[in-house]
């Protein structure tokens, strides 16, 4: 494979030698990495610590890619070798035999995320998916199982997502028929496009599936409930009346065995449904605490929200492997010399390249601090210490946008983490291509990207129904003004500390300064409120009568996604922001406020269109906008090291066999 | 694994019923597929008719990704039955056994790039890189070897990127010395960052290497030549002084052997030096017919463009097949039923979904049309139809644009359109999985594209370097006039037709009326045109006393990847808008006409934050063209299977297990 050339006309160099660089490298600084990195462990620091200590022999990911079945064998048995350890316990209630640190039990399998995707994913199905909807949907009857599911002597699937029914659960077409005569519920596929596809743990492993289905009592539907069902014998053939099949080979995860279910007439016995939002008396009777079917399909997926908190930290770890890696060869790749020199330049001190991985490196700060507010939210709910259901829908909305953020950070950081390393990117060898192979799925399941952020975006708005249904201009800016203040389950010091920074900064007019942070802010602010104010009123439009409904919802679509992506942004901004006022230690507060600087100003920056159409920025700040993120980027260059060092990726897991200069 | 929900409370629906969609699906139109695929066939129809018939099992892909060892095979059989087609030889003049259709010779192989790229980089290093070196740089001495290498009976490799230097070939630190004594000349890795890296056929097949090293005779360094070094004994054991490695596994194209060689003063004859620019006479003594040694540099690495033109072509080819599946699967897949309707709505329906998949099927057109134009430049200077070396030079510079512009679109569309088929896109079975996999390393092979765009920019500066020296604000203004009209290999019916469009567009001003391809053309001119004047203004200050060069070049590098971008959007632009001009089938150009409009204003759009920040556009006008993009995408959509049908691909290389619905 030929390569690029420069046009310069230099000598052909001599063999490098070792003097020193144009951007002298700081020795990475490990008592300032060791600093940020206990801020950036957050709550859980010592079950990162933990994690960090287990055998990478043991739980790291293979050295090479192997073939389908031997990956899928070697992460059974990992998944075996997890179970000793204490975490999967930890996401379950006591009185199921768990430790109900359910904070822990996300942020352990975070760490998993620097390992092999594959584990990552199969401990998800097995504790977070499957687990889930035994503990969390099932009933006291269902109890017994648990402690069976985590010692991983019951495996099991998460059968929801169907071939004709992917992001519209509610319409999914498996039936669970109560049948009064035998007290049993049937379980069955009526078309092809019910067939349940893409299970995770079903082509090989799993013995008991959580079926999704429309449950039918006395010929009336109640909508999507879950129902256990045995899909293998003792001997590990497919029960009666089961259709197993193998997704079979995929772009990546294929320690994961994917597979296929279909139900021909299927009966269990009535315990087997997860009755604790829909259950069947002794009399065959249907009853659920929750009337409104809707509602109640809602609620019982809301209790499944942990499922996307763990995609968006393992997709998080994933982009901090990339770009350790990455920036572990950059600062010691040399290519080209400058004119006059016969000393090769390190490729991190292009600017070009500086923009292409330092705001990167920013985001993962910023998105690895939103986590932890996000996992400690969840903490709270799944622990009972916040129990209103406007809380439960908050952490529903905040999930599903951090998920979008984090997923689509991951595919475009490991993306251009590939490309930046060039040849050595592509090879097994360094990593990267398993990241991207593996985290590529991450986008789209667990929820599509694109269609969470018209589920944040509509949350947004439902919240405010009561206000929304006469909402005249007044009521807009009330709108606007609660949704800041009062949206979000923030630590309220959190909110405070923002609160402040905004008001410290000076009021909208030409002259922005994107250093002061409140003005960083504000602008983010803007943009979320201009966006759902406009939804608001266009949305509002599609209740007139005569109005084509679904073609004022498809023409605002883009819009939805707008305002969903804004809405996350400020979020993930304040968090950010209220975070390094938080840090202890100075010299590493000092280096998080650059860095929080840089994923602010380049957020913004990547909107620069709609600041400039909607005239928030005068052209000749968007132009200094520009100048002030490289300006940032060069600053934080000489730290670049020590950045990343202070993700705390465990040790063993980066080995690769790229260096720089060599 | 589960996966999004939306908030509308639909009742469950009913299995879907087959009636009428929302847009009504026109039946793809045969007839206008067919005229538009002669459009787009361009030049070379009947090579591409002709691979089009060749025989799937025989040439494509394997159906499940095969052990890496296994796959290597398979292609090594595949490229010896492609041998037997006349395309090879195509590739190479009639004095050395060829047939000098140069131009037959790359759309031939761009078809391959529809099946199994790994078949398509292994014909591409075989026939092309390796070929090409012994057929341009070589001598009458060395036509010998082309017969047989062209049937396979010889392989070989192109060892040009080393560990420590792979963007940098100027400075590669492998060395080839005289020895007079002897006669000979010895190669040599002499530290081990000149280790040959990634050579394509190294690690298993290739007997012969045509080795870049340092030439060294009489003790002067002459810069890099190219020298043929058997690496392989008849045995297949390593030749002496020669170590081979492998790379091993890779994110894709493991079918292609990817290798490392090192060279322990291994000794060839003289004769072995690819003379043509740089030879060593009976005497011992170098002589060149290029006195410069840079020129001489850039002259040997100028003939070896078709290598970046056939990547292109590859790319191109590998979009738009993952189009193609794509655009099936939309059509064909509903989910969600609209408010008020039972009848679940098509996803290409929707708007985010159109506005992901149908302006790159737009670009995918503009590209293939400007590749044609640049197979045909590239086949008038190979062929001798055209000798100027600013011919020569404007060819490269248009080459590595292309490529660029192809690459990134081929990386960006796989992977929106894994996206947007969810899981079934994750699928081996799919096909996307391996054009994702195996596309991703075009971005940065054959040149990096970040290196290329800037190489781009500095080429468009160089031609005009004698004005460049006393640039007042005056050249600055005759600069870029002769920028536009004359950098370019363009028939000048091509030209013609452009100017007439832009000069029949009104003139600039705040009433844009977006729908006027002249006035789509003149946005995109002046984008590029400011863009270059600016930078000829910056690096003019790089010449001024006490400046620090590497500063002001390192400060510049962005503005060179956007000016080197917006040349060659430009460039693809008017390609396409000529081309549509020249459609000879009335109904078929309508249509085109539209998908260039598409095309040009999603150009534009992604731009939108520079026109506002230029005063180019007002903000106002930058809404109003967002939402004529919406109109363009809508209107598109019924034609949507149409447009992917005319791409023409094999039968048998998209079968997919994937459909809408079941």
């Amino acid at each position: 494979m030929s390569t690029a050339t420069d046009s310069s006309a230099q000598s052909p160099a001599e063999t490098p030698t070792e003097t020193p660089d144009k951007t002298p490298d700081k020795a990475p600084d490990a008592a300032l990495a060791s600093a940020l990195r206990a801020h950036l462990d957050g709550p859980f620091g010592e079950v990162r610590d933990h994690c960090r200590a287990l055998d990478a022999a043991t739980f790291g990911p293979p050295s090479v890619p192997l073939p389908m079945d031997e990956h899928r064998s070697r992460v059974t048995s990992q998944l075996s070798a997890l179970a000793q350890q204490p975490y999967a316990a930890s996401g379950f209630p006591e009185r199921q035999g768990g430790t109900a640190r359910y904070g822990e039990a996300v942020a352990a399998f975070e760490m998993l995320g620097h390992s092999d995707l594959s584990l990552f994913v199969k401990a998800g199905v097995q504790w977070g998916l499957f687990g889930g909807a035994v503990s969390l949907l099932g009933t006291s009857r269902h109890d017994h199982l648990v402690p069976r599911l985590v010692s991983g002597e019951l495996q099991g699937c998460f059968a929801m997502t169907e071939t004709g029914h992917g992001s519209d659960v509610q319409s999914l077409l498996t039936t669970a028929t109560f049948d009064p005569a035998t007290d049993e519920i049937v379980v069955h596929s009526p078309v092809p496009a019910a067939r349940k596809d893409y299970i995770g743990n079903a082509a090989r492993d799993a013995s008991l599936a959580a079926v999704f289905a429309q449950l039918v009592v006395d010929g009336e539907s109640h909508g999507v409930h879950c129902v256990l069902v045995p899909i293998r014998d003792g001997a590990g053939a497919p029960a009666r009346g089961v259709t197993i099949e193998d997704c079979g080979p995929k772009l990546g995860l294929d320690g994961v065995d994917n597979g296929r279910l279909l139900f021909d007439h299927v009966r269990v016995p009535r315990s087997n449904l997860l009755g604790r939002y829909g259950d069947i008396d002794d009399d065959g009777a249907y009853s659920s605490p929750i009337d409104n079917p809707s509602r109640r399909f809602f609620t019982m997926l809301g209790t499944l929200v942990r499922g996307r908190i763990s995609v968006a930290g393992g997709a998080g770890a994933a982009a901090r492997s990339a770009l350790a890696v990455t920036t572990t060869y950059a600062v010691g790749r040399r290519q080209f010399a400058a004119p006059g020199s016969d000393v090769e330049t390190t490729v991190l001190d292009y600017r070009t390249y500086q923009r292409r991985l330092l705001p990167r490196i920013a985001t993962a700060y910023a998105l690895q601090l939103a986590q932890h507010e996000l996992v400690s939210a969840m903490d709270d709910v799944l622990a009972g210490r916040t129990t209103s259901e406007q809380d439960q829908r908050q952490l529903e909305t905040r999930a599903a946008g951090i998920k979008v953020l984090t997923t689509r950070h991951a595919t475009d950081t490991i993306q251009e983490c590939r490309e930046l390393c060039g040849g050595a990117g592509y090879l097994w060898s360094n990593r990267l291509a398993a990241l991207k192979a593996d985290t590529d799925i991450f986008t789209t399941f667990e929820g599509d990207n694109t269609v969470l952020l018209q589920l944040v975006a509509k949350s947004l708005l439902t919240e405010y129904q009561a206000t929304f249904g006469d909402l005249d201009t007044a009521g807009i800016v009330r709108f606007g003004a609660r949704l800041v203040g009062g949206t979000v389950i923030e630590r309220s010091s959190a909110r405070g500390i923002v609160q402040r920074l905004v008001d410290a900064a000076p009021g909208r007019e030409e002259d922005v300064t994107f250093g002061i942070r409140g003005t960083q802010l504000r602008l983010l602010r803007e943009r979320e409120e201009h966006l759902i104010e406009g939804l608001a009123r266009r949305l509002r439009r599609a209740t007139a009568p005569g109005v084509d409904a679904f073609a004022v919802f498809n023409a605002t679509q883009d819009h939805l996604v707008d305002a969903g992506t804004a809405h996350v942004e400020r979020v993930v901004a304040e968090t950010f922001a209220a975070s390094v006022e938080c840090c202890a230690d100075e010299d590493a507060r000092a280096v998080l406020s650059r860095v929080c600087d840089l994923h602010l100003l380049s957020t913004i920056e990547r909107h620069k269109a709609w600041y400039l159409e909607h005239d928030r920025l005068s052209p000749a700040r968007a132009k200094a906008l520009t100048a002030l993120v490289n300006e940032v980027c060069a600053e934080l260059r000489p730290h670049a090291q020590t950045l990343v060092d202070a993700f705390g990726i465990p040790a063993g897991l980066l080995t690769t066999e790229m260096s720089g200069t060599t």
